[in-house]
C-alpha cells in the first residue's frame, strides 16, 4: 500500500519531517511518499494562506502522476480536503479530523494545542463542520508561528507542554492533539512531560486510518457531496502546467 | 460609495446579470463594479471547483487595482470569504450569509432553494459555520445546474417555485432565499407565485448590507481571525501575474 | 422613507438620545421619528418590566396614527418584537438582533456589554431564540443600571471599555455590541479605547437594516408565525384609549 | 396549600374548565383558586395576544389580594412567566414546561399537540428557551382555534387523536402533551384512543409540581434572573387600578 | 402510595440516610420502603462500579416481591434507569434528572455539586442524554469520595458550600443540586450558607415527582424505548437466585 | 498483536460469526480471540438486557486470564464500554462508535440500519454521548430481531437494503453503517445492492482502529473519566467466580 502525504505548504524541510513521522507511524508494508505544492505559501497561518494552499494542493494532485492508495492531507484544520475527496477515487484523510477521532477513542474529551491564537477559531470551525467539536474541551494556541516550531525545539516543547497542561487542568481535556503538522515529532516528549496523558499526532493517526480504510476495501462515497466534478471548462488550470 | 461585486466563476454573462441585480438593488449614489476571476471554473458546483474559485477570487483581488469601499462575494455558500476578509481592509459580504440574515429579519425561519442536490450539504455547512443554521428550515435543490438556470428561464422559475413551495409547506419556511447567484433575477416572479412569501436574493441583500456597514464607518475586525496575513514568501503568487 | 424608532421605556431623555443616534446613523433621505410608550416603566431591567413594556409598546403602536415605513424597537433583548411583527405590515427591526447580525458581518464572534448582570441570561435567551447565539463569545454586565448610564458618562465609558476588553481578551470576542439603547452614543470612544475593535450600536445597525429591507421592497412574512392577529374581542384595549 | 391557577385569557368558561382540571388533579388538602385577567384577549393565538396577555396577567397578579402558595400559569407556551417569577415570592409553574418535564419522566421523547399551526414555532421557541426541546420529537397543530376546542368536543378529540398518532408513528413521540389549556379535559379519551400512550395535561402536571416544590419548602431563586424588580417609577400601572 | 427507594450501593447506612430523607420529603400518606442491591460495590465512583450497580439493581428488582407504586433510583447520574423502566410497569424516577428538573422550575440555570472530579463528565453525559444539560451552568466536584461524605459532616458541608459558591458566582448557577445521594441531608445548611440560593436534593425531588406521576395515574410509556423486555433466555439470571 | 473481541450476548454462533468477520478484517499478524459472557441474555434488544450484558461483559473481563493488546466490544450502541475502559489498561474500541467514525472518514453524513425500532433511540443516545451524532443522517430499524438476522439471510439482506436505501434517498446518508454485530457478514452484498454506497461494518472498523491505536503505542487516558476503579469492597463479585 502506498500513501501519499501532502504537506500543504512549500517548505521542503517540513515535508521531510512530516514524511519521517508518517514512515515511523506506518505499518510494515506501507510505503509513504510525501510531497508539497509547486506554488503557494511557505507556511499557513490564516484563511488567506489556507485558501491559496487548498488550490495549490489540488493543483499538485491534478498533475501528480504516480499511483497511490490513499491521501493524507497534513494541514491541521485547513481547507481543501473536500475538493480532494471529489477529485480522487482513493480515500482522503485529514490530520485534524484524524487526530480528533483518535483522541475520542482514547478519552472522554480532548484538547488541541496549536500555533498562533488566530488559528483557534479556524480549527474550531473545522471540527464543528466535521461533527467532531462536541468532545473538544479546548483549542489553545502557543503563540508560536509554524516556522518557529522547528527553530527552537526546546522552546517549542516547553510551550506545548505548558499549554497542554492548561487544557488538561482547566478545560478537562483527557487527551492532547498536536495541532500542527510541524509538531509531529514532539509526541513522546510532550506525553512524558504531561505524566502519561495520551498525545495524538494527526499525521500518525491519519496514516493509520488510511491503512484501515484501504485495508477494508473502502473509499470515499461518491453518491452526493463528493461525487466527481462535473465536466466543464476550467480556464488556466492546472496552474502548474502553465509556463512560468 | 463603490461596491465591488465578484462573480466567483468565469462566465461573463453571469457577471453581467449579477451586476444588473446589484445595480437594481443599490441605493442612489452607490456605484457597482463587477468582475470575475481571470482563471478557474465556468461555474461552481462542488467543493473542488469551489476551492479553485476561492484562490482565483483571491488572485483577482490581489491584482485588482481600482479602489472600492466594500466587497460582495457572489458565490452562494462557497469558500474564500475569510481569505478576503484577511486580505482587505474594507468590509466583505457574502451572499449566502447575507440572504440568511435578511431572511431572519423577515420571518421566523427560512428555506434555501439551490441548484444541484450535491450543493445542499455544502450550503448547510456554510450556514452552520456562520452560526446561521438555527433558523434554517430547509435547504433544497432544484436539480438544475448553474448554467442551466439561464438557459430556460421558464423552466427555472417553475422549478424554483415548486421546490420553494415544498420548503414553505413541508418544512415550515416563512421566507425563501434564492441559493445561487444565477437566480438573482427571479425574485419577484417567485414571490408572486408563492402568494407573497418574501423572497430574498443574496446579491441584493449583500449590497444593501455593504452599504449599511460602510455607511456606519465599520469594517472587518482585525484583532484575531481576520488579522492581515503575516509577511512571508508565497511562491508563484499571484497566479495571474505569471506569463500564461 | 420614514422610520419609527420606539424607545421601550417612558424616559423622554432616552428617547431623545436614541433619536439622535438614529438620525446620525440614517442615510440621507431617511426621516427618523421617535416615540415612547404612554405608560409603563421608566427603564427596563428585568422580565417584569420587559413584559409591561412589551404591552405598552404594542399599545403605542395600536394608537399611533402617523404613517411609517419601518419600525425599530430600541430595547436590547426585550420582549415584544414578534407582537409588533404580527400587528404591522411594515418591517420590524430589533436592536439586539441587528447588533448581533451586524457584528457577525464584521468578525468571527462577538461580545455584548450590557447593564446589570441580571440582564445577561435574558439577552442570551433572546439571542438563542433568534438563532444568533452560536457566534456570541460572551454577554457581560457592567453593573450599571440603565438610568445610571447617562448620569456619569465618564464612568460609563470606563466601565464599558473595561468589560469589553475582558470580552475580547478572555472570551475571544472580535467585535463588541453595545447592549443597551442607552449606550448608543458611546461607540466611537469605546472603539478607540479598544484599539480599533469594531463596536456596533444596535440602534444604528437596526436603522440601516430597516433601510435595507424597505429599499428592497421586502417586509415581514405573513405566512405563519407573524400572520395578522385573528379578529377577536380584546377587552380594555388599547389601554391608552381609556380615560385615565 | 392554596394554588392560584391563572387562565391567561378573559374567557370565563375556560377559567372554569381549567379550574375543574386543576381540582381534579390536586392532592387532597390542596385548594385551587382560579382567575383570569381583567382585560385582554378572549383567547391567545399568537404573539401579539400573548404579549397583551402577559401584561394583563401581571396586572392581575399586582392587584390580587388573596394569599396563595404557588402560581400555575395556564397558557401553553405563552410569555409572561419570568415576570411573575420576579414579582412573586412563591413558586411559579408554567403548563408548557410542566407538561414537557412530566413527559420526560415517562418516555424517551414527547410530542405536543396544539391548536393552530401558527403556534408551533412559538411553542418550540418556548421549549428551546426553557432547555426542554432536546427530547421533543414534534410539535404539531390540529388546525383548531382555542375557542373552537370547546365548541365541538367530538371533533376536537378526533383531531387531537389523529395528530397525536402522527407524532407517535412518524416522529417517534412516546408521550403526548396536550398543548393548550383548553384541551385539559381530553386526557383520558385521547390516551385510550392512542392505545395507552401516556397523555400529559400541563395544568395537571403544573399543579402537582407546584405542590412538590411548595411541599419541599422551595421557591424561585432570587439571586439573578428573577430578583425582585428594582424600585422605579411605572406610569399608569397597574392598568386595572385606573378608572375605566 | 408506596414508593420504593433504591440505594444503588450496598452500604446499609447510606440506605438508611436516603430512606430518612425520602420519608422527610414525602407527602402524608406516602409510605417509603428502601433497599439496596444484594451484591455489588459499597459505593459508586465511576463507570465500572456504575455498570455493576446497574445490573445489581435490576437483579434486586427482579427478585423484589413486595408491591410498590413507583421506584426512585438514588444514584446520581448512574446507569440503569432505562432498564428498570423496561422491567417495571410503575414509574421510575432518577435523582439526577429529578434534581435538574426541579432546579429548572426554580431558576434560570442550575449547578451540580458532586463528589470526585472524575464523576463530572459522567454526570454531564447523563444530563445531556436526558435532554437537561441546556440549563446546566456547571457540574463541579468537591474532591470528596462518596463514603467520605458521612465521615466528617462539617468538612463536607464546608466543601459543598465552597464549591456551590463558585458555581453561583463564576458559572451563573441560580439553583444548586446536591449531586450525590449521600449529600441528601445537607440541604438546609448549604442553602443557609449560600444566602438563600435554593438547594435541591434529588431524593426529595424524585419522591415528590413519583407522587405526582402516580397521583395523576400515569406511568412509563411502553410504546417504544421502554417496551417490556422480549421473552428470551437469560442465563444465570437473576444472579441473586444462585447459591452463593 | 492480539485483539480480544467480545460478543456481548451468550449466543455462541454469533460469537463465531463476529470472530470470522474480525479475522477477515484484521491485518496480517493480528491474532483475533473471541469470547462471550458466561451469563446473561442470548441477545440484546433493549436497555434491560443491555445493562445485564454490560455487567456480564465486565465480569467476563475480570476473570479472563489470557493477555490481549486491545478489546473490541461488539454490541452496537450498548452500555458497558466506559467500565471496560476503567478496568483495562489496553485500548477499548466499540463497534458503534468505530462504525460512525469510519463512516465520517468516507462521506459527509452516515445512516445506521439496525434491528428493532426500539433500538433506534438507544443508538442515537449513544452516538450523542460519544459526540458523533452531528453527522448522523438517520438511524432506522429493519424490524428484525437480533436472532432473526441469521435465520433467513436472504430476508435480512433484502430488509437491510430497503432500509438503507431510504436512509440514502430520504435522509441524505452517504455511507451506511450496519447497526448490529449480527449483520457483520452482509457488507459486500448490501453495498453492491446500493450501487456502491460504502457500507461499514463496526466489527471490521473497530478491529482496524484497535490495530491503529496499539500500533502507535497509545491507550486509554487514565487522567480523569477512565482512571482505574478505586479500591473498595465489591460484594459477590465477580459473579462468575461463584459456585453456580
Amino acid at each position: 500500500m502506498r500513501i501519499l502525504v501532502l504537506n500543504p505548504n512549500t517548505t521542503a524541510s517540513m515535508t521531510a519531517s512530516i514524511r519521517a513521522i508518517a514512515e515511523a507511524s506506518a505499518s510494515p508494508g506501507t510505503e509513504i511518499v510525501a510531497t508539497e505544492p509547486l506554488w503557494g505559501p511557505e507556511s499557513i497561518e490564516g484563511h488567506f494562506e489556507g485558501y491559496l494552499s487548498a488550490a495549490a494542493v489540488l493543483d499538485r494532485l491534478a498533475t501528480y502522476d504516480e499511483p497511490f492508495d490513499a491521501l493524507v492531507m497534513a494541514g491541521f484544520g485547513e481547507p481543501g480536503r473536500e475538493g480532494a475527496q471529489e477529485l480522487l477515487d482513493v480515500p482522503v484523510l485529514d490530520i485534524a479530523e484524524s487526530a480528533a477521532q483518535m483522541a475520542m477513542m482514547l478519552g472522554h474529551s480532548y484538547g488541541v494545542v496549536t500555533t498562533l491564537d488566530r488559528a483557534v477559531p479556524q480549527i474550531r470551525d473545522r471540527l464543528l463542520t466535521a461533527g467532531l467539536l462536541g468532545r473538544c474541551a479546548a483549542v489553545r494556541g502557543t503563540g508560536l508561528g509554524v516556522l518557529e516550531l522547528e527553530a527552537d525545539p526546546e522552546r517549542t516543547v516547553g510551550a506545548v507542554v505548558r499549554i497542554a497542561s492548561e487544557a488538561v487542568e482547566r478545560d478537562g481535556a483527557e487527551v492532547i492533539c498536536l495541532g500542527c503538522g510541524g509538531m509531529a515529532g514532539l509526541r513522546d516528549r510532550v506525553s512524558a512531560a504531561l505524566g502519561g496523558v495520551p498525545v495524538v499526532d494527526g499525521v500518525a493517526a491519519a496514516v493509520r486510518f488510511a491503512e484501515s480504510v484501504v485495508g477494508l476495501g473502502l473509499s470515499t462515497s461518491k453518491v452526493r457531496s463528493f461525487a466527481p466534478p462535473r465536466p466543464k471548462a476550467i480556464g488556466g488550470w492546472p496552474v502548474s502546467a502553465r509556463p512560468s
